[in-house]
């Protein structure tokens, strides 16, 4: 380790990781965040991106991330909602605007969601892959294995597959792109022009990937980058999407949950990495927070009765309608949203509807209302540490990935204001010590 | 028109279209191009993209775009030729470089080769798009149906479907992109804040593309850009090719041919867009040269003959071996070839090939040799511009894709030299009068 980038605390102090969550659009969960006066709302203009990065990395963060979705939600009463309320539509495919981003940043990871239900593996391998050369080692890929009907149709399907066989074949997907990662070694490239003698031919072999939904011959044309290849992230909850994670991920973001949730899932999860002979440090576990934070406990307190005054009644249960895969304005019991759903919805969040429903004798959809905003964190700096100190020492996570109110503003404050009271306190990095996101994420 | 941005010379005079090909590599179609000691060798690092999109925005090209193969080529001998010898391999996906090259330039246009093939026509008409709408309006998509066993074999399929299968099969999927394009009117967005109406619905709607091959249903959550969608561009040269072409092309980029073969195509080609009711200015015909150039018709002689001298024997038969198909090490004869191909091969050319073998008597694989540098245009400013110009106006094109010898440095020698001679002749615009690539295509 270059002592000269070591903070003043100990070295080996345990630091919080941080990313920060992102939409290619102006409203991330919080509905109506885009309504607020400081939201840009030039999400179209590569500016819009190149200042979240410079603002991301200034702060230290390890990276952000761009959630997604192959379309645009119409679960909840056709296309209006979404449109109308700007709810959550990720305007431009995230694979286009991380090169733009790493253009103007060196150190701060930059990850897409991209589904393994929709592209060829060698599309997906070699598409990262550029990206991460380009990049420096950079990229973040957060698999998904898509859980809606209408991103089906869009990519020509008759519908999805059962959950567990999405799961199956994201195992597939991965195995064929890892081969196809490896199917270069290091230092390939001769570059002897007197010889005429470009690369070495010994360096680079065929994946000769063939399971059963997937298959590819390689090699891929593109070769490793500074990390070898994209760092891989997940967020499946179901028993499945837990099995899933714990042989591929390397970051692992779990949705905002009471702090008992948060502890066994952080424990249950170190059993499963320990069990694929996996160290902790190889698997990053990050609970989403949603931080409204501002001078002074009474000005974040302001600040978060104003961010919901701009809410839209409606919007909650149109993004959860899409999450569980039914339309609850027409189903509204347990049994009804697991009739209509069929393949669809996100099973580990659907579950967590169902036994809230049947544990406070509220219906299923009323048990959709506020669910996110139950557990955001409101306060000074001060407060907001205090809280994520207190959960990143309880067992709750490696850190935390920041969920926006208004984008990419809110994170603009939190970089300001929480971030250097964390590192006041040692719990976060005050510079970067490794030069690719792998390396930034496996230090202590 | 402004006409504080028209050049001296008369405003309606016809303007040549200019259009630089490249690769994601240090080779394009001169072996041993990268051996050349002005050959930079940084095409993994974005400031290679950088670099060229600034020289070609300077010289006021109409754009540039990247040619691509989804695998690395080993038809001939396997994949050490290709390797060893600096073959024109894409060692990055072309999409990924453009986003970084539209940020450093304003009205330069940017295309990408991508296959009609292997991805679903949601995510080609949603990448595209959203570099279009980041771009401003100056991407164009050099439309292929993939012609070789290598790449099927990559995307997991047994092999190719037959040839004008291929073609049938684009055509569904650009049809469905157009759904896709269209799913979105203009000035969709309300943006009003205080009512909370982010979009108005009733301007975006279902493609609902349902065809025999591709379905989609749609919206694309990308909106229009300020050029509608795409350019599409198109090189297919058999009868099929040309059919495909007159329908859905605005820049057709046909190889290098003999003048009356190129003055046969353009005649050809301009019946058959009328017959699909298009007008002339709506696609571009422009056929590819090579330029050789240097301040005096010696020192361009003497900088192709050193050209010459680092050229590996064997690789145009490897190169062409990809083009038609077939190992020409192993398969000589226009039968053999013919045989071995299956559905494999760029028809066009193998015709071409099969014909001058049948004039000349030389085996198919010896007249592959040597085939593009026939048609190299070797000499100073004022030469290479006579002779473009007698081409442009003896009705073989409106305009050239410019193929390098070194990437890109000799595109910066034909941006120095020769483009400022072409603008002296009125024969190219000195200023961009458009600020979208279709704008400028279409300019007189």
């Amino acid at each position: 380790m270059n002592t000269s980038t070591v903070s003043s605390t100990s070295p080996n102090a345990r630091r919080m990781h941080l990313v920060a969550y992102m939409k290619t659009g102006p409203t991330a969960l919080q509905s109506g965040g885009w309504r607020h006066p400081e939201a840009p709302l030039n999400f179209l203009d590569p500016g819009f991106y190149e200042d979240a990065a410079r603002t991301f990395e200034a702060a230290r963060l390890d990276g952000c991330f761009f959630a997604d979705l192959f379309g645009i939600a119409d679960t909840y009463k056709g296309l209006a909602p979404f449109l109308e309320m700007g709810g959550q539509n990720s305007y431009l495919d995230p694979m286009t605007v991380l090169p733009v981003m790493a253009r103007v940043s060196r150190h701060l990871g930059l990850g897409a969601t991209v589904s393994t239900s929709f592209h060829t593996p060698f599309h997906l391998a070699r598409s990262l892959q550029s990206v991460d050369v380009l990049s420096g080692g950079r990229i973040a890929w957060n698999v998904v294995t898509s859980a809606t009907d209408l991103e089906a149709a869009n990519a020509g399907m008759d519908g999805l597959p059962p959950h567990d066989e999405r799961y199956d074949r994201a195992d597939e997907v991965l195995e064929a792109c890892t081969a196809l990662w490896n199917s270069w070694d290091e230092d390939p490239f001769v570059f002897d022009r007197e010889r005429g003698l470009f690369a070495d031919p010994s360096k680079v072999h065929y994946a000769d990937y063939s399971g059963r939904w997937v298959r590819t011959r390689g090699p891929l044309p593109t070769p490793r980058s500074p990390q070898g290849h994209p760092v891989l992230m997940q967020a499946g909850s179901s028993g499945r999407g837990r099995e899933f994670a714990a042989r591929w991920a390397e970051v692992i973001f779990t949705r905002a949950a009471p702090v008992p949730d948060m502890q066994a899932f952080y424990a249950d999860m170190h059993e499963r990495l320990a069990a694929a002979g996996r160290r902790p440090e190889d698997c990053r576990i990050l609970p989403g927070v949603t931080v409204v934070t501002g001078e002074t406990d009474a000005i974040a307190r302001d600040r978060a009765e104003y961010l919901e005054r701009l809410e839209h009644e409606e919007y909650q249960q149109a993004y959860q309608s899409m999450i569980v895969g039914a339309d609850l304005s027409r189903h509204t019991t347990t049994e009804a949203v697991e009739a209509a759903r069929g393949t669809a919805g996100i099973h580990g969040i659907t579950e967590g509807f169902a036994k809230e429903s049947a544990a406070t004798g509220k219906t299923f959809a009323e048990s959709t209302r506020k669910m996110l905003r139950d557990h955001a964190i409101v306060g000074s700096p001060q407060t907001v540490a205090d809280r994520l100190q207190e959960m990143f020492e309880s067992g709750c996570g490696d850190g935390f990935v920041l969920m926006p109110t208004t984008v990419p503003t809110s994170h603009e404050q939190f970089c300001r204001l929480v971030v250097p009271e964390l590192q006041k306190r040692g719990l976060f990095r005050t510079e970067y010590t490794a030069s690719t996101l792998r390396g930034n994420l496996q230090q202590p």
